[in-house]
């Protein structure tokens, strides 16, 4: 078994020179155990806003690679103090820069992806009981110009660190004991999973209730690297995401999500032929909006009436792109409501277990919650319902399969 | 003729976003007239500071590995915004760190030498039209470990690139217009010199006069690099520093200086033995307390007297040093003046002019000025008085070397 440990800590855990000594200390007890120890930090606190607010004083549309350059700088600062506070603690720590430890990516600057990792200068170190300090959310590319991964990058550094270690486990220190069958702040009775799959973390992840961004996770998918979602402020046993054949008993339902600020957009009477739908979700696409729920129903007259979720903020760049195309249609109108929320339902068991989906339609229903659209994966069901029954919806379907009593 | 040229701006001159627009439009209109420019840079203006007082809440020993991690991020916000402020006026350009240009040093952090430069990557830029931003004050060593050059490392960065890159020369830009004949501050009529030579400049700068660092100049003088030193403010000729050769005219006197911060230090009633002074001052060497006129005198009964002025700041343990020693000598006493001021003059003249010591000193009794002590180079005579008589005694030998005139 390896003796490597990546542990990854966010920037409200290095938030201040207190919290840094505090992560040290913690190190310092992985460290006494006899652990090889990479140690992966963001930038601490607001640093990253105020960097680019910085840059906002300069240019409103700044070249992305000195965007980098300069946002690269949060993390390098991170490194030096942590490596600062375990000296203090008469731990041997060395910090490294993206480019000093080769993590090799694209050069598609501010959203860079991982393409190699060169693991000689962390080996040598490690071996030399150096404590290996790296900045996440930055690599350099083949002409050594330095990149950044983008939103949730340390994550991605971190767990590709395990991967190309070979480490036992990658551990991610968050605010948070580790992930929920649901928001604790919304149902009190949601509980700690002790395990979860790669594919419904994804799910989770898409459904804003992760507390890991979806691209690390699919790395950690992709190269088998078991990512332990831990607490920086106890020492509590966190939540394991793993390979789905390492879990043992597959329950039903894993989580089940609320999603509040999202609206609907409905575009209706517009022609029943092909390409139509195609044609509405590229011109989307093209505008980068997300899209959630998509439901198509067929009106009188050979007309068709299309309805899909979206981000709040969304609306106002949608609804111009959709009267472009009713425009030159001739045909069509498009309509948004904003009051509703739409709750999910997430678990590998979905898989070889019939009826989940009938067993949340009558919870709704028993309730007199009017299920207004429903989309479902292999793994996922989610229902858009009246946002003011939000709560209650969840609360049900929480405790309709089960998730309301202990493990 | 090279169309090279290499431009420094230091820390204030790139102090906050609308200094380094100021900055970004100076490099335009020169990128216009056809050069190829590399343009070094400091951190802005007290980040340095606020990152030794951060580093400082973590350890009052930081490893000096760490702290060479934790300032080069200064210089890196500064290249990438000025990149950025270069793009806004549409000027090309790209930011570069001391590692992607391969300002390779030695491993010694915080103080590290330059030993090399590559310059493959910067001409390639060049040649494409590029704008090249560099750090200053930062390199890596062999290990790819970043370092730092110490005080005045910016400067040093500016004129090793000029070296490398065979620049037409290197300008420096600072708050003042150029190298004064002495401090306009204190002496009204003080002038500006056009030309100035390595020695001359070196000498000013261990007074603490020159708007230089030392090893920056030392590196020009090595490397034969022209350094014009210009102010920030306007476009006017600055200063040139150059070689002793290229000097048409050697004027006696170049320049004046005035040194109020310094104390007299007295041993008295010594042994009269070899090996005295020796000692006495490798004991001050060892903690590297810069000394600067001597003057020994033998006493009665085969005792001596040494004396020697250093800064105020570094009394206390020069005292406790010292009294060690005549402790362990059995004999001698050590007593401390800091009523006193240095006044001295500089010009690579004297070196072919005689009477200049014996003007100054003229000069100086004339008007009732007592000189306490006297210490003289090749190209500099020292004179200690009294501290109340130091402004006049700097107006007298500023005249009385006809510096107040036009050149």
């Amino acid at each position: 078994m390896s003796k490597i440990l990546v542990q990854k800590f966010g920037g409200t855990s290095v938030g201040d020179p207190e919290r840094i000594k505090r992560v040290a200390n913690r190190i310092k007890s992985y460290y006494e155990k006899g652990y090889q120890l990479v140690v992966v930090v963001s930038a601490m606190g607001h640093t990253t806003d105020e960097l680019v607010d910085l840059a906002g004083k300069i240019s409103q549309n700044p070249p992305k690679r000195e965007m980098d350059m300069l946002l690269s700088t949060g993390e390098q600062v991170s490194i030096a103090l942590l490596a600062m506070a375990l000296h203090e603690v008469q731990v041997p720590a060395k910090s490294f820069t993206g480019a000093q430890v080769n993590i090799l990516t694209d050069s598609n600057h501010s959203n860079a992806r991982i393409e190699a990792i060169d693991t000689k200068r962390l080996t040598a170190e490690l071996d030399n009981k150096q404590v290996c300090i790296v900045a996440g959310f930055q690599g350099i590319d083949e002409n050594q110009n330095i990149t950044t991964l983008g939103r949730g990058g340390s994550d991605t550094t971190a767990v590709a660190l395990a991967a190309a270690l070979k480490a036992k486990e990658c551990e991610i220190y968050t605010d948070v004991d580790g992930v929920y069958t649901t928001d604790p702040n919304k149902v009190e009775k949601a509980r700690k999973l002790n395990q979860i799959s790669y594919d419904e973390m994804l799910e989770l992840a898409s459904l804003g209730a992760g507390v890991l961004h979806s691209r690390s996770v699919e790395f950690a998918k992709k190269y088998g690297v078991v990512i332990h979602v831990k607490s920086s402020f106890n020492y509590n046993e966190g939540t394991k995401v793993v390979s789905e054949n390492e879990i043992m008993e597959k329950i039903t339902v894993t989580g089940v999500t609320l999603k509040s600020d999202d609206a609907r957009m409905t575009v209706a009477d517009i022609p029943d032929k092909p390409g139509i739908a195609a044609e509405i979700f590229l011109a989307l696409a093209e505008k980068k909006i997300n899209i959630d729920v998509i439901v198509q129903s067929t009106g009188r007259d050979k007309t068709n009436t299309i309805a899909f979720t979206l981000p709040v903020a969304a609306i106002p760049e949608a609804k111009s792109t959709l009267e472009a195309l009713t425009k030159k249609w001739g045909a069509g109108s498009v309509s948004t409501d904003d009051s509703i929320a739409i709750v999910s339902a997430v678990g590998v068991g979905m898989k070889s277990h019939t009826g989940v989906a009938a067993s949340m339609f009558k919870a709704l229903a028993d309730n007199n919650i009017n299920i207004e659209m429903i989309s479902t994966s292999e793994i996922k069901i989610s229902c858009v319902i009246a946002k003011d029954r939000g709560k209650d919806a969840l609360r049900l379907v929480h405790s309709v399969f089960g998730l309301d009593k202990p493990a």
